[in-house]
């Protein structure tokens, strides 16, 4: 019998909810591509409900405690007595969401020798030492594509957002008043505007698809280039990195994951070679920009505005100065966490555990380290210092 | 020789601009469809430059002031003593946007026997009385076109921004928390939802286009039908009115303009019928929705939002109820007058005055009321009380 640990982030301040928006979410089957959405054998939790959260359990307690394991579920995540800390030295499996990670270091690694199982109720493993889960023979899975569809509409709704000037532009009617000249004074049309990703994996190709129709000029950079068809269709300029495509755009979008090459690569240096006015989303993770670096380039104006939902780390201090800089268009880190996505991704972590204690394989795609190696997407999206 | 009564919304209250956000704007030189952009012989204002506010004049001096004609530029619109009424009687042309109307209402239009020539700096001739203009042998012209993508690109965003519960996600970040339950608890993909266009004209089509590739299922009402070839690319359903639409939708979306049959449309009746957690945005003229309807419908959670930008009146006042009432995502009056809107209307409306001055043809598809009668795009938008 099992150990499950399960870090969650914390119920709404007003306690959880007893009702919600709407009465049911749409039924999602596949992905572009095929790919199916998570097949559990069952669930026990009401799609749409708010399930990331301490209270909402991923809907995992009845299955599991059904099956005679353990679930400690806790939001107390961070120094040495957290409850992660106490309950990490005999617990089999841990799930985390990148929106309130579980940081598994190579330190805590250490503690937890039972340590077999790493989910991320999500997409994005870069909370755990994957070197350390390697040498550990620790399997690390995520709930591949779970969300990146979510994660598409919130880059698109920022790049409109940060263009159109909208966050400003509402706030003067909460204040009462009618300043038509000063929202439209830094509001643009996106139409006719250079759009760049750096990176065009599920991610990044979802919103190059979706801002197709916008009438605007698409371009990318990625380790792999696109089939040719999609940039045919896409009409899509490609780039060999992202140094050679930034000088082109008025929009850069990162989905890129967290790896060497991507660390600090929106420094100043990336920055000063970008046109005065550039606007910057980035949803991937926040060590991909220096976040000084982007903070003087929205004071000097070379950026026009930054947008995206990572920071670093999570949760963000109330200091971060990306809260008080300007023309920025920031959340916290939910673009993958609607309860749309939940709902996948919670599904998903239950059909990781059942194929984990049945002893059968995890899905190929949900694999990033397995067998003491990067494995399936892992081997795709991540690189280790080994 | 005439004088030009130009009526526009005040500089930005830190005053007007020295340098903007960004060095340029697209060009755009057509519209889906073939229709061109405007094309005055010359233009003397600088494109992506603050054209709707009092000093950029919608950079009509230079022109006017050359051919030995008079400009008056005035804010001042309200009230018998307003400036607009203290320069009308003697007036020739009023030129005015819909973000900041001039009402023409049929008293101020019998006050001004020489008035010929009304522009719309924009789309949208409801601010003039038209049976009045016809009866007045008054021309209405409109910038057809001009900002429709501009209007199309608020919806998408707007919706999204509701969909996604963006506003108040933002908020948390300013306030210095990491509130992700709070954030997540209202925030959904727009994936799979059902979203219907009251009108699918230039500004609805545009929408539904827009939103094709979110793999949403698109519906839409109009007087006119669409071409099949639209219908089965965007995969479109019709519906004859708007009431037989609604109750099928997630998202609603009005691009109709404001006449005797969508003035008060979304009533408590017709809101009844929609779902509970239904989404309503409302760019096209604040009168279709029953004011008191929509904040009762928020209150209740009949409505999961309400976004838009037109109010009535304008500017609305500082207590209006839209202002306070929960989960809405207003702006003033503003999707129409981005600086790259501005740049075509004012472009469009020197367009206008060239032929009005020349007499010459203006562009049929700029006339709403012309010789006595509805005429051009008035005749396809617009109804009267005869």
């Amino acid at each position: 019998m099992a150990k499950v640990l399960c870090v969650l982030y914390d119920d709404p301040k007003d306690g959880y909810p007893t009702t919600y928006a709407r009465d049911d979410i749409p039924v999602i089957a596949s992905y572009p591509g095929g790919q199916t959405a998570p097949t559990p054998k069952a669930i026990d939790f009401t799609p749409g409900a708010l399930l990331g959260s301490v209270s909402g359990e991923l809907g995992l307690r009845e299955y599991l405690e059904s099956q005679g394991h353990t679930l400690v579920v806790t939001s107390d995540k961070e120094g040495e007595n957290s409850v992660l800390d106490q309950e990490l030295p005999d617990a089999d499996v841990v799930i985390s969401q990148p929106f309130w990670p579980a940081y598994l270091t190579a330190e805590r690694i250490a503690k937890a020798p039972n340590l077999k199982l790493a989910i991320t109720a999500g997409i994005g493993s870069d909370h755990v030492d994957l070197d350390a889960a390697i040498a550990g023979k620790i399997t690390v899975a995520e709930v591949t594509y779970c969300n990146s569809i979510s994660v598409a509409e919130h880059v698109v709704m920022m790049i409109l957002g940060l263009v159109r000037n909208y966050l400003p532009s509402h706030q003067v009617v909460l204040d009462g008043g009618w300043d038509i000249a000063d929202c439209v004074a830094r509001s643009y049309d996106l139409e006719g505007m250079h759009v760049g990703t750096v990176a065009a994996g599920r991610i990044g190709t979802a919103v190059l698809r979706r801002l197709a129709p916008f009438d605007v000029k698409l371009h990318y950079t990625d380790r792999h280039r696109l089939p040719e068809s999609i940039e045919r269709e896409l009409n899509l300029t490609f780039h060999p990195d992202a140094a050679s495509m930034v000088p082109y755009c008025d929009v850069v979008t990162v989905n890129a994951p967290l790896h060497p090459e991507t660390e600090g690569l929106f420094n100043d240096k990336l920055i000063g070679t970008m046109k005065r006015g550039t606007y910057l989303i980035n949803t991937a993770r926040a060590k991909i920009a220096d976040r000084d670096a982007i903070v003087r380039a929205l004071e000097s104006g070379r950026l026009a505005g930054y947008a995206g939902d990572v920071w670093y780390p999570q949760p963000a201090p109330a200091g971060h100065p990306w809260r008080t800089m300007p023309h920025h268009g920031m959340t916290p880190h939910i673009s993958g966490s609607s309860l749309s996505a939940q709902t996948r991704y919670a599904a998903g972590t239950r059909e990781i555990l059942e194929s984990f204690f049945a002893g059968t394989p995890i899905r190929d795609e949900y694999l990033i380290v397995d067998g003491g190696r990067l494995a399936g997407t892992g081997a795709h999206s991540y690189s280790t210092r080994s």
